[in-house]
């Protein structure tokens, strides 16, 4: 019901909603630092600042967005149980906040999913039902779960709320780097349904108008490449596979994709092995665990070094929920990356 | 020569030391946050607060007391050049604090170092000299470069200005607690010469007089436990071997020394495999990528947990300086510590 009723006042994000989002995740997320390997800069011939939220609470910035609804739904319906429906990063984020907030939290996940995935949304007191991925349809799941239990429904993110809390991400970028003297020139990010993207667009725009916003998504999956230049959304192709599994997602948000056609400059379709690459040089020079989905934006960034030559240059590593056997093979490979 | 004036006013770090290392550093070192992971408390029932300092620049806290002593140096005698010899994450911190100040700057390392902290320690500018390690002695060559160019030798623990440099590490801790509310029983640190454990000693001691300070050193260099029990510094037996590489140091410095007698509770000998085993966790729930000897105070948690059940405890990853190879031992080995 809190969409329905901010909608009456508000149809897209704006600032106010992140600064008060800000507010909201004060002291419960961590204020993730920006990072920068002097070494790297010199290996690449870039400034780069990297936002590492891998670091952050269950691993991905999702917990801030999560946060920021749930406790606006706390304060405007108290004690309305939440269900979600995610089998990755989005159950964490909720399931924690909800516990956080003392929130009833059932999850849908499919049956076959990693049973770390599903052990850990439980050991955040979340309550998990899983489904079977071929027969049944996770969505219906949960609007029964909804109805029958008056909760409300945490969509991951064509949302306000989630929205404006992924944009505080962006907002911090935005802050320490003015508070350092620091231009940025561009911002790097990761889109799968574009609420992160979205939500960082407009906070960097806010208060870096010069500032150009840039994002990746997993070769196969650029259906947001794709409706910049159509106009309109479009479906990501569910025949290719990718590694990425953090930005699996069908399509853009309609809310997002206004955000992002006013916002955004432009994106770049990464593969696995420029994912791979990407992983172990943040591993090497960072020191920071990262998934495959939340090191896109820097396999852009590095797919793309000619062209950003000499700028300076901030990247989102937007999660690691990694399983070890994946970064095993992100260590054997290494990245391939020439000194320039 | 500051150390020798210094010590003409000064014979042991103070507070006061360590709050102008933490100005001299202020937007040059990365300010860490505290990491921490539910699940992970949750798991082991303990609450843990991760310092981690495999992100600091350079990949370890040594950047810290580098650059307060560099900084101290430049402003006393400025243009003065330095040398220093180690083969580790002390040379890389005083070489990008030489960058960075624009000294000039002469590392003594060995000739059989890894290539790549070789390539490393020139890419900061350095100077690199190497020797043979089995018939050259490096103290004696570090010597004669100072005496001829007239540089100043940066000593990698026992000395006023590194450790009220580390010191700040302990510092940060204490003032996000306090920020937070939250009350810390027990700080966990690893000792190699002392340098850090003693700055965070008295730093944390400083602000939070009943929190007890622990340390971690590897079996075979538990030295500094064997000091504190004699009530004399005693030497690391180096028929030992240790994966620990940052931790192996001949003995505690006089000065740290003096502190950690006043400071510390106690410490807590560790295997390869409690180091391997918490670099596994580290990846695993705090998504950080932690070298051997930067793992160990966490490990001598791990070892220690019943002790500690039901405490807050702040634990010290003081590195990340790690080879792919050694990550994917601990990938492959996985943690294996029962959940409680």
């Amino acid at each position: 019901m809190i969409i329905a009723e901010a909608e009456q006042h508000q149809h897209q994000i704006d600032l106010a909603m992140i600064e008060n989002a800000a507010q909201r995740i004060n002291g419960r997320a961590v204020k993730t630092p920006l990072l920068e390997a002097p070494l790297f800069n010199e290996f690449l011939g870039l400034r780069v600042l990297f936002k590492p939220e891998c670091l952050q609470k269950t691993g991905s910035f999702k917990f801030r967005g999560a946060y920021t609804k749930l406790s606006r739904l706390a304060e405007a319906e108290p004690g309305k149980p939440v269900v979600a429906f995610s089998s990755g990063n989005h159950a964490q984020g909720v399931a924690h906040a909800a516990q956080l907030l003392g929130l009833s939290c059932t999850i849908v996940m499919p049956d076959d999913a990693p049973v770390i995935k599903l052990e850990n949304t439980r050991s955040y007191g979340a309550n998990v039902v899983t489904y079977d991925r071929y027969t049944e349809d996770r969505e219906a799941i949960a609007a029964a779960i909804a109805a029958e239990t008056n909760a409300e429904i945490v969509r991951p993110f064509d949302d306000l709320d989630i929205m404006s809390g992924q944009g505080t991400t962006g907002l911090e970028i935005a802050k320490d780097a003015i508070e350092a003297g620091t231009r940025v020139d561009h911002v790097f990010c990761p889109a799968g349904g574009g609420g992160l993207l979205s939500g960082i667009a407009l906070a960097v725009k806010s208060y870096m108008p010069d500032t150009s916003i840039w994002f990746a998504e997993p070769a196969g999956f650029d259906d947001v490449i794709r409706s910049l230049a159509t106009g309109t959304r479009q479906d990501a192709d569910f025949q290719t596979r990718t590694i990425c599994d953090a930005l699996l997602t069908k399509s853009v948000g309609v809310r997002p994709f206004k955000v992002i056609q006013e916002y955004v400059s432009g994106g770049f379709a990464i593969s696995d092995d420029e994912a791979l690459s990407a992983m172990f040089l943040a591993f090497q020079y960072l020191k920071v665990v990262v998934e495959p989905g939340g090191a896109a934006a820097f396999a852009a960034l590095l797919q793309q070094r000619e062209r950003f030559a000499d700028s300076t240059v901030a990247v989102v590593l937007s999660g690691g929920n990694v399983d070890p056997a994946v970064f095993s093979e992100c260590l054997a490979k290494r990245g391939d990356v020439q000194r320039r």
